[in-house]
């Protein structure tokens, strides 16, 4: 029977599952405060496309490493993102942020953990099966979450909020926040399954497009979903002072772009000899999606 | 001409230098903020013990990437242990700490971004070179900086404040603050040097005992020195209410172990076949340590 991308979310969750890093008994505190954020739910896109990529190029082994290693930046950074000195937001995933449950030091310390376990857990891999691939996709990874990519996006944000900006830096902003890690997915996953140079940057390149499709309605749900249906605050970019993608265009307007980066993407995948059937409904879906 | 320790420290800060991230232009306050802290100054002890280690078991190639790694992990671990939301401190190294210099949303993103760049760098070189040394040494500084090594006695610290605690509780502290990263140090010089499996242990157990010294009169300095000759403020442990082995023991019993712990460390490198001399003054001079 044909897989659909619930299931990839359910086997990513039983990955992250077993990846749950289990109390010693002297440090409840930091294990609880790690394994709350990484439980919360969330979309798991980053995971998703990043098997989903690796089996377009005709990957078969187990990546679960690298998939849980993707998830675990991707909360880090919205642990750190979400304490007061930095958004000061109360509810993320229908639920409270981690500084609220655990405490500032817990949260700052969770996310270090996160971010930490995730090359930990990539490098024992790495070096358990030995080869360059797995090393390579680890580099990829740190590229996109370092100081050249989320990080950057994170900092740019933060000083940009009560300022006018330009379009220009808005996008390198989501750029660097957003798109780094999710084409980083995509580009891991082919380069894991062995693609060739062709399948790896028509696979970044998708990644990259998609990337920017969802922050772009990130934007959008942000101004005209309800709390509830979105299960964080909505509006907070105005509270934040931030500039989105409404301070430049219309909903109309951005759906517009969203539409052509979208349709972008779905040509790209044409060049890919293997099943991208789900790659494509991932690109479609992401530009109809209310939360 | 011999080499001696401060040629060593010298070395180190070249490397450092050249490892400095060059500011791209639109992200300053993130890469002033890292190299900030990172030019701070310090030590330099880890990655010193690392080269050192490693030429003792006849290394002779180029490590600087992990030298600068180990410094970049320790930098970081300073700056958001001194956050208002963990230690709250205001000095360091003489200087204000970072938060005080860039604001905490900066200073926490600092050292998000210093964590991700050492694993950043020790993934690039280990791609480059190939073989499994160089992943092995980075799976080992990750493990000794993760939730089972440094962070985890971070949380334990503060978990502790406030709080009459044991004498095996602080060890515990200890062993994973201090402890590990130290003995990661000279075990990863070890193996990037290509140690045998005995030379490796030897080296990891010198480690392991020096790191203990450090804590130790640590903790009389912190309570027997000037600010001025500490280069931060002293008596913060009473401020912050954490126990020290002062808490246990007199400044001249403390003395006493440390001295014990010295002389074990000086007798286990005698089995090492290669140049030990600095690695033996370093071991002497922890003890006798004025800042």
């Amino acid at each position: 029977m044909k897989k659909n991308i619930s299931d990839y979310k359910a086997l990513v969750n039983e990955y992250l599952q077993e990846a749950l890093p289990i109390e010693p008994g002297c440090f409840k505190t930091l294990y609880k405060a790690m394994n709350y954020s990484l439980e919360a739910g969330g979309k798991r896109i980053r995971p998703i496309l990043m098997q989903l990529s690796y089996e377009a190029v005709g990957g078969k082994g187990d990546i679960s490493r690298y998939l849980c290693a993707i998830e675990m930046i991707h909360t880090y950074s919205l642990i750190h993102d979400d304490l007061p000195a930095m958004d000061n937001d109360d509810l993320r995933r229908g639920i409270p942020t981690n500084h609220i449950v655990f405490g500032e030091a817990a949260a700052i310390l969770a996310g270090d953990g996160l971010l930490n376990l995730a090359f930990e857990y990539m490098l024992e891999d790495a070096l358990k099966h030995g080869g360059t691939e797995r090393v390579r996709a680890a580099y990829i990874l740190s590229q996109a979450s370092g100081i050249k990519g989320m990080i950057a996006g994170q900092i740019l944000d933060i000083e940009s909020e009560n300022k006018v900006i330009n379009l220009q830096t808005l996008d390198t902003i989501h750029l660097h926040k957003t798109g780094a890690l999710i084409a980083a997915a995509t580009k891991m996953g082919a380069v894991l399954g062995l693609g060739t140079p062709e399948e790896i940057e028509i696979l970044e390149e998708y990644g990259k497009d998609i990337g920017k499709v969802f922050q772009i309605i990130d934007d959008i749900l942000d101004k005209v979903s309800t709390d509830k249906e979105l299960g964080k605050p909505t509006g907070s970019d105005v509270k934040n002072h931030k500039n989105t993608y409404l301070s430049f265009y219309s909903v109309e307007e951005c759906y517009c772009i969203a539409d052509k980066l979208t349709k972008r993407a779905l040509l790209s995948l044409d060049n890919l000899k293997g099943d991208t059937t789900l790659l494509a409904q991932i690109a479609e879906e992401l530009i109809k999606r209310r939360n």
